[in-house]
């Protein structure tokens, strides 16, 4: 854990090189992954078969690449009714979220007689990537496919490898509260290959989305432009700004939350009393001697986490843009009035009682989220992820004599002929006088 | 050019193999990009000009990277009043248009007490590539730092190429006109590069948009993630539907507006009436002996342009829909009626008065769109490229009462420990009973 304070002559230096921490990772996987996209293009089931058999040990054919109905219903009724009740509860309030996240069409007509228009529409087909094993979380089925759903979007195609053909109860729980269309046993970049470019038994689809590991994000990044995909996430980060007024044990908790993810994952508190501070790590030593991740948060802690102590709160809300963080907690008397002096964040947490795990489950807004400083320039998952505009322009004759003639200057100052006739004809048949 | 009819037999395999001629390119220029941006990170300025030196002929040093003030304003200067006039109502169009496609910001109580919210915020920096030499339009400039002007972005940071250190007078004006922050004499993937990372001249932004060659849409490729970038554009495309009622030359012009602007340009006429496609085609050839880049605009009606014969304009449309071009003109009495039957399409043109080339200049929607089938999952460039969103959570002690049980029983479930005791250790300190 760094410990930095604003005061100090070198806090400028030792920000920067904590803020470079989260830089994007490299992969060294492109070439294998390469390969497999180039199998799943040429051979399709025959190729996803192999590879399935390959890196899951199971053997599956096209006819059971599918996970049938009877099986879904089998594995879903195994998990328990307070878990069901607590999915349920969860798919309601995202879902509420994402309804109001629904934009509107726009279309007017303007002063120069020209309608003008923009519509929404959402995409036809969309692929959801599950990871398998231990990363398999139902909480991301539910916040990948409902703005799908909400969005409008037909058809659903979940991919979810399952090492040795074991099946998740809780995730397959998950894909049937939500709607997906249809859920199929393969992972890995041989997963992604298949939505994008389709297979005889998996129709292609026009966006992929959800986590996975580096050959899941490689794949995605080389299918990238033939479909849409989301961004490329990076490990968990959260940035906690309290007051000494927090109770320092929930603090801690908040940081471990982060922590436990993954040993790469960052959690950062910013504070303006370094005794509070102090009493928050002395705290979360102390969680770790019983937390079960205490490996993973105690090296994540160690590795990436730190401490800033800051002069004000005017100050901490500088920091925090820096810090463009995926999570931002702000545990103050007016945490409200705090977010607005926030520009960068991709998720934020108001209040005392508000711990980032409130947004991981139930909270509504989506937990998929730009990690690595990108929420400078990128939004967590939304309904946006799975719609499109197009825009329309209506002109008759009087819209054409009011923006034509300019028209018909600038495509000649550019060269274009064509483009200048296709004006100036229509333009020449209304009687233009070009003067 | 290729001529189908919807009646045929081989129909459905000769449109799939129109529809796959727009698959996305490939790129072979990965090496060499991938050492020229490890060039500008390692030696910044200094990379940067010996680039420029090399690829453009041109000498500058850190201090000449930068067109001056009193540059722009000469060259600028030199453009003639029409011009400037045109330029000024396109540019006056635009903003507009952009502004009403501002969204709003989502604040909501819900019934279980919490707070759930969704804010729209501008990127801080912004880099616009424009190419240089003959590609170089002024009506690119205004398409892509209008949006980012109107969304609130502060600095917009333009990059182009001058070989042998020839400016373009109409392309400074449109930058100026649309309020552009600094120019920079660079181009190739070594702009982008700087714009990415930045130099000791050029601070980073964090997202790049523009036009380019296969060197710039490369780069763009290797530096996303690092920062946001625009979608990469392949060739142009336009589908007319178009009923015997149009003036055949003016779907002719239409058709090689789009033909001319590269060889791989894609023209398509969809339409009910065989002989009335033959009087277009006829028109257009008859356009080709005149027109100034013929020679371009030739070639690409002979390789990629076609001719579609449908039974009736609902067939029209749900062929439209498989094209998902980046273009659409609707020729027909009701092309509203026409419109809504379409759910994928760049940028809609409606009327018989209503050529691309309006929204090209002076409609007031992007002329940045999805190209090679990605409207199926894209859109058009907007504000929305220039914002970015952050969602909120404010809970209080009943919020949480209402929904933190879910949220542990959902943490359990996963194994995330620490997630669920930030829940629990808070829910029992407001005197939770677990039952």
């Amino acid at each position: 854990m760094k410990w930095l304070q604003s005061s100090d002559t070198d806090f400028e230096t030792r920000l920067s090189s904590l803020l470079a921490d989260r830089s994007a990772v490299e992969t060294s996987v492109s070439t294998p992954v390469r390969d497999i996209i180039a199998a799943i293009r040429a051979q399709g089931d025959t190729a996803l078969c192999d590879y399935t058999a390959r890196f899951d040990r199971l053997a599956i054919t096209p006819e059971t690449i599918r996970i049938s109905e009877a099986e879904i219903a089998q594995e879903a009724d195994k998990v328990d009714a307070e878990l069901m009740e607590a999915l349920t509860l969860a798919a309601t309030r995202i879902e509420s979220f994402h309804r109001a996240q629904m934009p509107s069409d726009l279309s007017y007509t303007d002063d120069a007689g020209l309608t003008l228009g923009m519509r929404w529409t959402s995409l036809d087909a969309v692929g959801l990537y599950v990871p398998g094993g231990k990363a398999a979380y139902p909480s991301s089925v539910l916040m990948n496919a409902l703005p799908a759903r909400v969005a409008g979007v037909e058809r659903i195609a979940m991919c979810v490898p399952c090492p040795d053909g074991v099946l998740n109860p809780l995730v397959l729980a998950a894909a049937r509260v939500c709607g997906v269309s249809e859920i199929y046993r393969i992972g890995g970049a041989q997963a992604v290959a298949a939505l994008a470019y389709g297979t005889a038994t998996i129709p292609p689809v026009d966006r992929i989305v959800g986590p996975g590991n580096a050959y899941v994000a490689e794949a995605k990044r080389q299918v990238f432009g033939h479909v849409g995909i989301d961004s490329i996430a990076g490990p968990s980060e959260v940035v906690i700004v309290a007051d000494n007024r927090n109770e320092p044990r929930f603090v801690a908790l908040d940081l471990l939350a982060q922590a436990e993810h993954d040993e790469l994952a960052q959690a950062v508190l910013i504070t303006d009393d370094a005794a509070f501070a102090q009493t928050v790590v002395e705290a979360l030593g102390n969680e770790l001697q019983t937390l079960p991740r205490a490996a993973i948060a105690g090296k994540s802690w160690a590795d990436h986490g730190a401490v800033v102590i800051v002069r004000d709160w005017a100050e901490a809300a500088q920091i925090a843009n820096r810090f463009a963080s995926e999570h931002l907690e702000v545990m103050l008397d007016d945490p409200e009035g705090f977010a607005t002096q926030i520009r960068h964040a991709g998720a934020m947490f108001l209040g005392r009682n508000c711990p980032e795990a409130v947004g991981d489950y139930v909270g509504g807004p989506n937990h998929v989220l730009p990690t690595s400083r990108t929420a400078r320039f990128a939004s967590g998952l939304s309904v946006f992820d799975f719609l499109k505009r197009t825009t329309s322009i209506a002109a008759d004759a009087n819209g054409l004599r009011a923006v034509g003639p300019a028209g018909v200057a600038l495509a000649r100052a550019e060269g274009l002929g064509a483009h200048a006739l296709s004006l100036s004809a229509r333009l020449d048949a209304l009687g233009w006088n070009q003067g």
